[in-house]
């Protein structure tokens, strides 16, 4: 048996109570995402939290940046799967739109439904926001693998992005997948006869 | 100077309260509307704020419905100015989204938010969610005079809200305004070229 050294244990703890602060966020909601009870349910001691994360702001910030950032890594890696040719926009689509229906953006609406009337949450938050806008709008520029500098191009990505955003929050109260689908497919190609592809190699 | 009856007194209160509700939702957030906040703010007591709302739940559920119908008042009568033939659908699309992207909106999201974690509340504010979303689809077809049975036209009149809600959703925390101009125009284009029309009577 190998022994797990310090600093790694000090690594998956940190990593744990990140994804546990998503999960109650998106589950239980801003207010009733308190320290105590993320540390409850994470099984970490008060003080081993407050060792990581010095204020509740903390924690939840980090929480979906680097939650985030894993979201992303882990599209980067399924974006393989992706079909070539006909079909690839609506999957691109669908794709994007299961991040926005998924425990991630459920946490995050929960955060910027509370920054909105908080300017101190609301300062932390920005920057969180212009990052991610910018990262999923490359995101889905690659993926696409459309050309980002045509005008037209650049707007229906942007709006293939407000549209994401829309259906998740049209998600948050009921199961919208069925509607959902539909939306996607006659979106997708909506798109397929205005966007301007860069080459693609032969995979 | 005419008297004002009793009764006409009593609704003006009621309607004021609504009025102060959906405006303290939207700037101050949920929990911080409560209901002695918006007595206060509207200069009526509680004694006769609860006699119109008993609960907190009567009183923002009904802020919702009551704003949401003179809303959509207000847009039936606005709809008069809109231009007939090219440029109509931008300007049926840029004032939906300005729906989206206003007070009411804001304050809705407040609630829906509120509701993703509380059963009791999300009871209630489903069939306004859905209310809504029905009035929403019957007014962005009549205003783009587009005929709704035909599927494709159904669903991308559809996209075209989920892509309002996301826009609106983009504009908590930041002035999404110009950014959004640039997309609806965009997107407009696209729905010009594809949207099937029933005829006009001339104007």
């Amino acid at each position: 048996m190998t022994r797990e050294p310090k600093q790694d244990r000090s690594r998956v703890t940190r990593s744990h109570l990140l994804e546990v602060t998503v999960e109650c966020l998106a589950e239980l909601g801003w207010s009733a995402t308190t320290m105590s009870v993320v540390a409850q349910r994470a099984g970490v001691s008060r003080g081993a939290m407050q060792h990581h994360f010095p204020t509740r702001e903390d924690l939840i910030t980090a929480a979906l940046e680097v939650m985030f950032d894993a979201r992303m890594d882990q599209a980067r890696k399924e974006s393989t799967d992706l079909p070539v040719g006909a079909g690839r926009t609506e999957a691109v689509i669908s794709r994007l739109v299961e991040y926005y229906t998924g425990t991630l953006f459920k946490a995050a609406l929960q955060v910027w439904t509370a920054a909105a009337s908080d300017p101190d949450l609301r300062a932390r938050v920005l920057p969180l926001e212009e990052r991610f806008g910018r990262i999923a709008h490359r995101m889905a520029v690659e993926s696409l693998g459309v050309d980002d500098s045509d005008p037209v191009t650049h707007r229906l990505v942007q709006g293939t992005l407000d549209l994401a955003r829309g259906l998740g929050l049209a998600d948050v109260l009921t199961d919208d997948s069925r509607r959902r689908t539909e939306v996607v497919k006659q979106w997708a190609a909506q798109l397929d006869s205005t966007l301007v592809r860069v080459p693609v190699a032969t995979p």
